[in-house]
């Protein structure tokens, strides 16, 4: 069971240790307990030639490139996931994630894995259309991703154990709306069942 | 009072009868309601000299543009906010908003009001650093702008009582997500007496 026949795609977006420490000002409650459920959709992947993009998130050390809305609480809270700053609030992936030769990696400035990025040309040149999203957080990170996807006429399904939001609110609230607008919201085990079928 | 010192401009979302209207497949409950606090914001933006941008969706006829997740639905709802559709479901926005021959008007083919439009060409041209946000859908269309403006260095301010979703739950839920990102959540009156002040 290998071969990527439906042109699909994983983006594991800004699961980073400046995001998983509790720590951090960036951190989100739940993300951490998602790191093996993320961690398995990863190497089910892999297994199976399915593009993996790792999505980070790497502000500039003088903070040009942090979004103005948060610049003062990053200054404050010890400029996370930016180079130079402590290791736990690093923009340092779980080792749990490994890595792969065919792994692609993409730096954003911004919340959406396609604003002013190449991701959209990547997956075009691959010939993907069906996009599966992890990481966190759902609410910013990964809802403005799905809406992008969908604008650009992706096929989305968002694993809904494989994301996190600070409260379990916040996340249904979320996962309703993805799913609004014609995103899949499964869990990983489902899709996994259903990728192999 | 009048003239825009603080470059400031408003955007009206998607208040077209095509949404309005009940017997729409993309009626908004609730957004019936906030015509007249819209038509209000935009007169008092008006005789301010604050730029008004009115930004509608005008799906084409054929359905090349609608978003694939919701073309299906489309069609069978009869093609709304579409040249040739039934007047009930058009493209034309409330008379209660009249006109201006100082509008700005921007067709949008996807959610954000920043998606492959020029509106972020004329915002700069004209000095804008603070966007209103105003009109439908909260989750969609609203909240996709309000991230887009906030990722390209606006600051961004959405009127509790100017917007509207399917639900009260919705509606708290997307304001909660959208300050936690920095943008500022007001009725138009708040807003209003502070312009004034």
């Amino acid at each position: 069971m290998t071969g990527n026949t439906t042109e699909t795609a994983l983006l594991v977006i800004d699961m980073q240790k400046g995001y998983l420490n509790k720590d951090s000002i960036f951190f989100i409650d739940g993300a951490p307990e998602t790191v093996p459920a993320c961690a398995e959709a990863i190497r089910f992947c892999r297994a199976r030639e399915i593009p993996v993009f790792f999505i980070t998130r790497c502000y500039a050390s003088d903070g040009s490139n942090v979004e103005r809305s948060r610049l003062a609480a990053w200054e404050r809270g010890g400029r996370p996931v930016s180079p130079g700053c402590a290791p736990e609030l690093s923009i340092e992936l779980p080792e749990a994630f490994g890595s792969d030769p065919r792994d692609h990696h993409i730096v954003k400035p911004r919340f959406s894995a396609f604003f002013a990025t190449e991701l959209d040309l990547l997956l075009r040149r691959l010939g993907v259309r069906e996009l599966i999203l992890i990481g966190t957080t759902t609410p910013n990170c990964i809802r403005t991703t799905c809406y992008d996807a969908i604008a650009l006429d992706y096929d989305v399904t968002v694993f809904s154990d494989c994301t996190s939001s600070k409260t379990e609110e916040i996340q249904r609230a979320n996962l309703y709306d993805m799913s609004g607008i014609g995103a899949r919201i499964l869990s990983s085990t489902e899709w996994m069942a259903e990728r192999d079928r």
